[in-house]
Formats: C-alpha cells, sequence, structure tokens
C-alpha cells in the first residue's frame, strides 16, 4: 500500500521527528517554553502557558491547536492526521490516545480517513483514555481513566466507560 | 522463579534484541525490506510485501508467520512464544498487544502457558486492541479500536468491545 | 500550574530518571539484583527475590514497597505518588499501570490526590490493567488482561472487566 500522504507531508513528518527525538523528548519537563518553541516552528498554534510534555508523540504539529493554559501529558499520543484542538485550560492525562483517523474498511485497499478532534474549554481526559477520529468533547466535560470515546460527549458531564457516556453532571462548585 | 524457556531461547532473544534495538527500531518507516531481512534472518516466515513498522515488539521472530502485504503497526507488540500467524493482507493497527501466552493461575507458580493467535485473510485489527491467547480471527474481519479479543470471531463481521462481539456483518461492496 | 510537589521531591525525581534511564532501563533482564540495589537506594523497601523489569516506570521509588518473590513485569508503570505496596508473589504483567492519584476535578486547578495502592500477598495483575487511585486487591486474586480495577477486590478471586468485578473464586487446588 503506498502512503497517502504527500511527499511534502511526508519529509515534514520525517524532520519533524528528528527534531522531537534529539531535541524535545529527552527535554527536562520544566522546558515547556523549549519544546513550544519547536512546536510553533513547525506550525502548531500554541497560546500561552500551553504545555507538552517531552515524552508527548505529535505525528504533525501543523495540525494542532492549543489553548491557554491547556496541558497534554507525558506519553499521550496524538495521531493528528486530522485537526486536533484543545481549549483553554483542556487537559490530557498520560497514556491517552487522540486517534484523528480511521480506515474505511469498506474498501479492501483500507483507505485512511481523516477527522478531526476538538477538546473545548476544561475539559479533563484522564489517563489511558482513547479518543476516536471525529469526536468533539464539549466544555468543561471530565472523562475518567481508561474510557473509550467513540461519540460527541454533552459539557459538563463526568463520563466514564466504554462506549464513555455521561454518568453524572460535573459541578466546580460542589 | 526461574526462566520457563530454554537457554537456547534465551539467547536467541537477547542477540535479537540487540539486532532490532539497533538495527530496525529507528530505522527509517520505509525501510520495509531491510527489517525483512534481520526478521527472516531469525527465522520468521514473511511474504512478499509484509510489512513491519520499526517501533513493533516482537518476542520471537522464529514464531511470526505473515503472509502477503500484511502489515504490523508502529508500537504494536507481538508476544509470540507460541506461533503468531497473519493472513495475506491482514493488517494490524498501532497499539494493539497480540498476546500469545498465559499463565495457569491454578498453580502457585504461574507456569507460562503459551497458545497460537491466527488473524486469517483480510483481516483488520484496529488501534491499541488486545487479542488474547489461542485466538482465531477468522477470515475478514474487522475488530475496532480498544476492542479486547478473548475468544474466536467469526469471517466477514465487524466486531467490537471487551469481550469483543459482532455486531454486524462486513461487506467489502457496501 | 506550578508543580504541587516539592523541591526535594521533584530533585529526587529528576536524579533517580537518570539513575534509571542511564544504568537500569537497558541492564539485562536476569541483572535483578543490580536494579534492586538502585531501588533500594532511592527508599525502595524490596524484600528478598522482588523482581523488576528493566522497562518498568517508577515515579518514586521511596513510594515503593515490594514483598518476597513479587514481580513487576516489562513496560508496568507505577505512579506511586502514594504508597504502592506489592505483597510476597505478588505479580503484575506487562503494560499494566498502577496509577496512585487522581486529580480534584471538582476544583477548576484540579489538584493531585494521591491515594495509596495496595496489592496483598500471591495477587496476580495480567497484562494491561489499570489499577486506579486507592484501591486494595486482596490476598490470592486475579486480574484478567485488559480490566480496568476502580475499587476494592475481594481475596481469592478471578476478577474482570471494566469495572472489574469477580466472576469466580480461585482455587489453587482447583
Amino acid at each position: 500500500m503506498a502512503s497517502p500522504h504527500s511527499f511534502g507531508n511526508r519529509l515534514g513528518r520525517v524532520v519533524w521527528g528528528l527534531v522531537w527525538g534529539l531535541l524535545c523528548r529527552h527535554s527536562p519537563r520544566p522546558f515547556f517554553a523549549w519544546r513550544r518553541f519547536w512546536l510553533r516552528l513547525f506550525g502548531a498554534k500554541l497560546a500561552r502557558g500551553a504545555r507538552v510534555y517531552p515524552k508527548v508523540r505529535i505525528w504533525a504539529p501543523w495540525n494542532l491547536r492549543m489553548g491557554r493554559d491547556s496541558t497534554i501529558g507525558d506519553l499521550v499520543d496524538v495521531y493528528c492526521v486530522a485537526p486536533v484542538t484543545l481549549g483553554d485550560r483542556a487537559a490530557v492525562s498520560q497514556y491517552s490516545y487522540l486517534c484523528a483517523a480511521t480506515h474505511d474498511y469498506r474498501s479492501p485497499k483500507l483507505p485512511l480517513v481523516p477527522m478531526p478532534i476538538t477538546l473545548e474549554a476544561d475539559v479533563w481526559v484522564a489517563a489511558d483514555v482513547f479518543v476516536g477520529p471525529g469526536v468533539t468533547i464539549r466544555e468543561g466535560t471530565v472523562v475518567g481513566a481508561r474510557s473509550s470515546v467513540f461519540t460527541d460527549l454533552p459539557p459538563w458531564s463526568v463520563c466514564v466507560g466504554t462506549p464513555a457516556k455521561a454518568v453524572k453532571a460535573r459541578r466546580s462548585d460542589q
């Protein structure tokens, strides 16, 4: 199967992989500004205070957009074949996987189908959560550890399970 | 607990670990032929066009058999204590785990119990799926992302969940 | 968000990360005594025969306590922000994640909430299991692969699923 990506895309990702692997992956945790510098150089749109931990995997930084004081924790995989957007103060905990593409299994060649992911402001995705292609998680919602999100989630809820569903309201003044 | 594996097995895996770690794990993605060369040298049976991505973990290549144009994606773990077989055009996506052994917990020593895994032709195992010991996935079936497969799955189905179950038919002419 | 950890804690973890990464992570598997030496130097309480595999991630060794002949398998993540305790002969298989902290999502700042994890004697946690903050798994219980444990589990049971629940008794004389 030939790559579905353009030559420019593939070249950009090779260079990006070298840059991140050599200069960022082993950088000290508090060097958030250093990593922001390189991410922005490769096209990421990062607001002030956006924090990306060193062991994050980012497929294509030019498809990543992060709001103010948002966070992507260690060992998160951002498979941003399509755009991935985090709102202000959104946080993704370790080992979670934002998977912004699927394959069309109705075709024998399994063509790649990119679909964007959006986490709105004040969303918290806890550890080892899978967020599937095309999903939007609305403002303020918390997704419990180990959940798998295949459909959009409503705002200001606590959602858990596979597929993740709202089980109660989240109130910050509780 | 002493290792349940023979000295030859352990020595072979040490050498294999060095070879893969030094020569293959950091090789460029398109170098599929290069990695096939080393896998075959260590006993893997790979048909033409079989593609193993660089960050795959393979416990014992001599227990791996892959059909034509089959694919094992990045960060897949093939724990092939027992034989693991992929049919023609079978594909395993990133982070999945083919776990071909369990432990007998009825014995206080938890002895290792290897059990083979078979993915028949045109199977697609999507991202972060667990395939347990002894499982056969029949021809043409798709397993959705994040599912866990503990029992055999029927052919030409779409299966999801934990434990994974068929939820609909897969038709390539749909 | 400023780190919730003291300067000493952070400094200790930086030094520990260097020691483990340079001296232990790539050490040969059978060098258990070598890794015990370094773990103990950093405050881990390890009984005789406690075995930690090389690719284990341990957040703070001074919060880890392991009984005799207990085992932590490769690629397990021990996020021991709070104490994590394994009883005699307890075993944790590859890819499992002992997550001894959560965040209080009722507060907008998501403050860290450490909560200890205890696996009593003869517990076996199989591959790719999530064990959440505050959980105690009682003596002799087996947790099936890919389960997620959010609440305490009873003794001498076989528990599976998400959330993990007892499905039958475990008898060693079965």
